[in-house]
């Protein structure tokens, strides 16, 4: 299998050089073979080349099985007024890859439930799947311009809601069959076109219980019932502020996975963390949602199920017998979280 | 001083009565004389005249000193492919007034840090002031829809940005001078505008410290560190999430009040929480967001800085010392903490 990584900025690189060691260890034990090609994107590739998404990167996730990708921005690049911003890339490469479906699993270990700020009662039992929209909406939209006026379009299609709420169903089908649609149909006119086409189909997937609840509601309820939720699908810009309230939760972003899907079988892989530009080059960002990232790729591109469980099982021995990296609590490098890492897949 | 009350829907009415009863004791002891005007707004509106917010009630508002609202809304009226709904009279009032600044203080008060889901050592010293912007952005903008698209606009002028982010920094420098405003400006163009001119308007208060944040950051930034803020503004949408992910901090939505200000002297006053219909009709609704509503009213839009601090301080003694509706774990009626707070204004 063909796997681009694109390292990008900030810690970025670093996480990603653990996820790849952790998958070519995964590739030794179980005989597969991956091919990794390296590429620019970002922060980086604005340096390199001008562009935050170079052809020759496009090109390459194109005939990827899988692209993994580490993190994209920072201070040097964020001037609001610059023309060309690193997450200018991210977003291109989304919406050249199809990947409609950004997928969020939250789950919050007993050994950080002390890490969190929600109280342990309202942790248990916590294990929630997101399903973002991600190549539609204001992130898409016409924006304009001019000296005293701003506008950014929201749009959302029939067809683009009807893919992303049939990914959340079936998902849903696998879980424990409850999907919680959320948006703003008291006030936008997307989302009552979002709520009807939702409803609608629901009505294929039988098995499975719908509910709507509206985006100021929800960010009140993630917190009081958290574990009321299975798979939660949502529009781009509600599911960005969503899940990373929910994250909040993880008691640290660090080990956050995520997952975009398209139809195809070609999918993107990344960390929910930033580019963390306090910490990047220091070898202390924690790699374990990389690593969960990675796991994420082998199961979603690849097709390997034993695979990514096996690394799923290793992470969370790390996260039981530690070592922990600074943002759980420990002292341990990006490179012993790695070791760690390793050493549990057998 | 003409008050005009807007009972609306669901438990509106109720909380609405409890306000106003305190708002006439803290007329009796102040020597202050209130005249209360009541008028339809919302479902209620719909049902009896077809719109809602009637040309009388919109006329009234616009001739009173301040406006108190119940609530809007509920399942009767909630259809989304109904042609009008509750809530766009709300809308239509907030733009109608002018009150383009929504200020929705949160403070947790130590008798209900039990009821929070946020650990108790993340609600120290809590004390936020959100500034909402409450007339512009995607509520406001053009919608659009065919049988398979629809759009809305999230329109901001620099004007808009301009006015609420100096009643921000006036506000701020009251209290601990310090401004955090919220947006998405590596995505969103309005965004961009909203960042370039509050960071202009910052430099006419020396004396205040801002910081930009993201949303998606800040909506994990409220739970992580709640108590690093002062007062937060941000655009509608953005708030009305916010907002109520913070509301949920405060352990139950009953007691949070709102005051939406513009220009003029009148403004709009209602409690943070929704019609309720749940618990509508049995008595039992929380009227302290009601009733601190109305102090904001007195502050606010009639300037009896005096008599708000007052009915401030006799719901800090219901909340200390009893009695508590069930939303807070007690069993006391409406009645009875409006008779409670009554007897503590003394
Ligand atoms: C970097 C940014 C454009 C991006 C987004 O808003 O989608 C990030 O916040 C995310 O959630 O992946
Ligand atoms: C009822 C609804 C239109 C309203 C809003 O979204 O502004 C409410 O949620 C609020 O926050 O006051």
């Amino acid at each position: 299998a063909r796997i681009v990584t694109l390292p990008g900025d900030g810690v970025g690189p670093e996480v990603t050089d653990a996820a790849v060691a952790v998958l070519k260890a995964v590739a030794e034990r179980s005989g597969q073979t991956f091919e990794f090609e390296s590429h620019l994107i970002g922060g980086c590739a604005i340096d390199a080349t001008g562009e935050p998404l170079p052809a020759a990167t496009l090109e390459a996730c194109k005939k990827a099985d899988a692209v993994f990708l580490g993190a994209v921005g920072g201070p040097k690049w964020s001037d609001p007024q610059a023309k060309v911003r690193p997450e200018q890339g991210l977003l291109a490469l989304r919406a050249a890859l199809g990947v409609f479906a950004n997928l969020r699993p939250l789950q919050v270990h007993p050994a950080l439930a002390s890490l969190s700020p929600l109280k342990n009662e309202k942790l248990k039992n916590v294990d929630v799947l997101f399903v973002r929209e991600l190549t539609g909406g204001a992130y898409f939209g016409a924006k304009t311009r001019t000296i005293d006026t701003a506008t950014d379009e929201c749009k959302y299609t029939v067809a683009e809601v009807e893919r992303v709420t049939r990914r959340a169903f079936e998902l849903a089908r696998e879980r424990k069959q409850h999907v919680t649609s959320v948006d703003k149909a008291n006030v936008l006119e997307t989302s009552r076109l979002w709520r009807s086409t939702v409803t609608r189909i629901a009505a294929e997937y039988p098995d499975v219980t719908l509910e709507h609840q509206l985006v100021d509601s929800m960010a009140m309820l993630l917190l009081t019932q958290p574990s009321r939720y299975d798979v939660v699908v949502t529009e781009n810009l509600f599911g960005d502020i969503l899940t990373d309230e929910a994250a909040a939760l993880a008691g640290s972003l660090g080990l956050l996975p995520s997952a975009s899907l398209g139809e195809g079988k070609v999918g993107l892989y990344e960390p929910i963390h930033g580019s963390a530009p306090d910490i990047a080059g220091q070898g202390v960002a924690n790699p374990l949602g990389a690593i969960l990232s990675a796991a994420l790729l082998l199961r979603h591109s690849l097709g390997l199920e034993i695979e990514a469980t096996t690394i799923e099982a290793a992470v969370a021995h790390v996260l039981t017998n530690g070592p922990h990296s600074r943002d759980i609590g420990g002292k341990a490098s990006t490179s012993e979280m790695r070791d760690a890492v390793i050493a549990a897949l057998d």
